[in-house]
């Protein structure tokens, strides 16, 4: 199987790639550390990503982002770019990779469980991945060839709660993180909302 | 108690605004039919709004369009459309309302019950509908002044449906989907989304 990941750089991103290279033949792509550049706001971006790349079995993104800021400091900026990124990066890796995912293929996007979990400052975020929700669940219903469409909803991961000098008690692993777009890449469902939470402790 | 209604000449928005005035003071405004007029997909047109229209005890969105067509159709401008009008319309009607609403008062947005029950053409739809419902759980936590927040979920309703030469028997009538409108108003919890689904029959 021959697995496109784009964000294959990032926090999440660098697990996921581990874990698929074990098995599959994986193509790494990111907005300026991998070898594959791309910029998924960018339509132009994405479309020149895949006529590089050619046919994959499966999409992986990890990629694309949205503002945390408290609800009355958001600006139409910061909502703009969350809808450019985020949202719609990932909803145009879906329209412009359609035709380069081989039968039974699938796409693998990347949310948050803000969308139902929330929290202050959380509003442009949790409004975008809970429309990745909505799209996903959608968009399976008509995406041709038997390709599936999955998204897995992570919630704090233990490395960015580091990195922000915050407790990471509360935080997932990212390989165990990882392990849950693996699951999404090998399963047979679609239009499933993965949640990754950490375990009890 | 002083509503606004925007949307008030709609097929929804026609009975919301009937129902709100047996009780209330309704100030009625849409995007072509109402005395008074905005278009939600115009920033500086819902700032006027309230700028003209002073303070209220609540706001009520019957307003904003999304396009419902195939997945392998929408346009990017379909997407773009559905994102301006029916979400960060709405959206910036909180955000630009926020100083207007009395303490205690309260915001009802409209979204759709697609968000969690796709059908084929609906990817836009739904993407939109879940962002809403996303938006609202999170900005109900960060409103100040005790004000409110929910979104009404609406499914099919059976006037659209006979517009539309459709079955209209699994419609709910818009006067009974206008009534959740005002039990939204009229509550006391917040960050909710509201169904509103046909009655088995």
């Amino acid at each position: 199987m021959k697995v496109l990941v784009i964000g294959s750089t990032g926090t999440i991103g660098t697990p996921v790639t581990h874990a698929l290279e074990d098995k599959y033949e994986v193509i790494k792509a990111s907005h300026s550390r991998a070898q594959l550049k791309v910029d998924i706001s960018d339509p132009a971006s994405i479309e020149q990503l895949f006529k590089k790349v050619g046919k994959v079995d499966a999409v992986v993104s990890v990629a694309g982002h949205a503002t945390f800021r408290p609800l009355v400091s958001l600006s139409d900026e910061d909502y703009s770019l969350s809808l450019k990124s985020k949202l719609m990066g990932q909803v145009n890796l879906v329209r412009h990779g359609i035709n380069f995912v081989n039968d039974r293929g699938s796409f693998t996007l990347s949310g948050g469980i803000l969308s139902r979990a929330p929290m202050p400052g959380g509003a442009a975020v949790s409004m975008v991945n809970a429309a990745l929700e909505g799209f996903v669940r959608a968009a399976a219903i008509e995406l041709p060839r038997h390709i599936r469409i999955n998204l897995v909803a992570p919630g704090w991961v233990r490395e960015t709660l580091l990195a922000l000098n915050m407790d990471p008690s509360s935080g997932t692993p990212a390989d165990i993180v990882a392990q849950t777009y693996v699951y999404a890449v090998e399963s047979g469902f679609s239009g499933q909302v993965l949640d990754v939470v950490a375990a009890a402790r």
